[in-house]
């Protein structure tokens, strides 16, 4: 009897080895996607992620080429009243403004600091471009990568009253986790600057900053006085990852057309175009904002996220379409988990 | 005893599990650098490699921040007579000749197909820009990597009559998976063309696409007559990874600093010195090419890959001299292995 009783031990202990290194072992879990409702968009992605994942099947991709990319404002944050982005810009300018006296009387800083839009939309494009130069360069790039971080740790939603990176969609979180579960290198391919998503993409995403492809300015090597080399910030664009400028990006960044691809406005078109032109099984998908209670509701008449043709060749093309409203159990991690780790409180 | 048999095969059982499903065990195998004399560069690779891979250890590193970054040409692979990416072009012009006839009377394509090193190198930089942009653009990014793949399968260096796919550096193949398989994440950030590196170094080096920082030309996003999007490559550089720009390479790809790099001439330095000026422990490696027997020897006179002011910098900061002809055992993968894997014969 003792025998048979330390042979079960054996047994059990064989079991729990095999287990604890079992790879692909998404489906044995109770619900990847807990936060996803039963229906055609959460069905497609599990059935997508069946077939390229099934060895020895028609539509199997190896690990190596299973490359999925998101848009990140709309898609995996909110990006209303308007990108988070931008937020970080007007309260970067107010809090140097005190060193800037001149700002007073000078646009578009004025519009800025007194609060007006009109007169801020006026300064058009080259407004735009001083509030970039005046709160994203003229430092380095470690510099400008603590000021993103205490930033998100110190400022909050107008709306939600939440640190900003707490404002991630949180079946957008079980989908890359998901994918990434099952072989997937998940990458983010946003309009929104390089350097401001790195600092906390890893940390609320688990996406490494080399997984991140997005629009970016010139930055110069200099060997400092102390004989120290730098990379330091400067006040020219480089790089716009936006509309036609996605698939030219991810060419770029990734050299390998994704399998899988996830956007919500038509910035997002031709990535997904891109996508879905690939031989062989693929999926592209779209974040559609129905649930103004719980989000934000818009579409063809938004200025910020704007889907329109997008919409449009999603139905044209058989793209997944995701109804925020219908398709998702919860919208946000409940708050100071997940997104919000990390910052204070 | 029939108890005790089961139990013996049932704890065998367990053994293997476990044995099969260990990682990091590198240190377990017999030798992970077998073409490296013993020596004071082996020594200072694998001492380094153990200082960062210690759990607990004063200059531990976590995983996601074991980058290393690898030049290509005089690094990884040979780049004598001339950078392989030149070789590649001149072969191109040649095979395309028949097809433009005007290229006999114009330069510098009669430079080049007389074989007239005076008269191409009086072209200067706008010979060569007129030699890329027939080579290497008017195309779709598709189409090019097939160029390239058709070349490297029936080009034969002129010396070794190997394809040049197979003059990659044993030891350097060594280091990256010793590398890899303690956690590192390994890039090449070398000078060449991105799309000419991108189609063979997964095969030749196990670095995927998304792990490779080059030099670019302008590529643009077209919906073709057929309605398919491609991605057509214009004859317009848009950015070189060379000198001061490989740092900003590493910047824009990968976001992170390196713990480790290795590089073989003066293009290198910069990216040398931004790796070494990191906080915690960081190697520096060059290679330095003194060989002539079984590669080349040169370095502070050479016109291609030229080590000059970044031997000196070696030698002021203490970074590693691999010394070709005392430190490696072998030089070369034995014919028709590795590097030549998958090339026709």
């Amino acid at each position: 009897m003792a025998f048979v009783i330390r042979n079960i031990r054996v047994v059990w202990l064989a079991i729990v080895l095999l287990a604890s290194c079992s790879h692909g072992n998404a489906f044995a879990q109770s619900d990847p996607l807990p936060s996803w409702n039963d229906g055609a968009a959460r069905k497609a992605i599990t059935d997508f992620v069946a077939r390229v994942t099934t060895q020895g099947g028609a539509d199997f991709v190896p690990p190596a080429e299973r490359i999925a990319t998101f848009d990140n404002d709309g898609t995996l944050w909110t990006e209303q009243p308007v990108y988070f982005q931008l937020a970080f810009a007007i309260d970067r300018v107010k809090a140097m403004a005190p060193q800037h006296p001149d700002w007073k009387a000078r646009q578009p800083f004025n519009a800025l600091l007194e609060r007006n839009p009109k007169a801020l939309a006026a300064t058009g494009e080259k407004g735009l471009l001083q509030i970039v130069a005046a709160t994203h360069a003229g430092m380095t790039t470690d510099a400008f990568a603590n000021s993103v971080r205490d930033w998100l740790a110190t400022s909050r939603h107008p709306r939600f009253n939440r640190p900003y990176d707490s404002l991630v969609y949180q079946p957008m979180l079980e989908l890359l986790a998901f994918l990434r579960a099952n072989g997937f290198k998940t990458f983010v391919v946003s309009g929104g600057g390089v350097e401001f998503m790195r600092p906390w993409m890893e940390r609320v995403y688990g996406i490494p900053p080399e997984q991140v492809v997005g629009s970016s300015g010139i930055v110069k090597f200099q060997i400092g006085v102390d004989g120290k080399p730098t990379l330091m910030k400067q006040a020219k664009l480089e790089f716009v990852d936006d509309g036609p400028g996605k698939p030219v990006g991810i060419n770029r960044f990734i050299g390998r057309r994704p399998i899988l691809a996830f956007g919500n406005s038509d910035g997002d078109l031709e990535m997904l175009q891109w996508t879905a032109a690939g031989s062989g099984l693929r999926l592209a998908g779209i974040v559609h904002h129905t649930d103004a209670e719980r989000e934000y509701a818009y579409d063809r008449q938004s200025k910020i996220g704007r889907l329109d043709k997008a919409l449009d060749a999603a139905a044209a093309g058989g793209w997944i379409v995701v109804d925020m409203k219908r398709d998702w159990k919860e919208v946000f991690p409940p708050p100071m988990t997940a997104g919000a780790k990390g910052t204070k409180p």
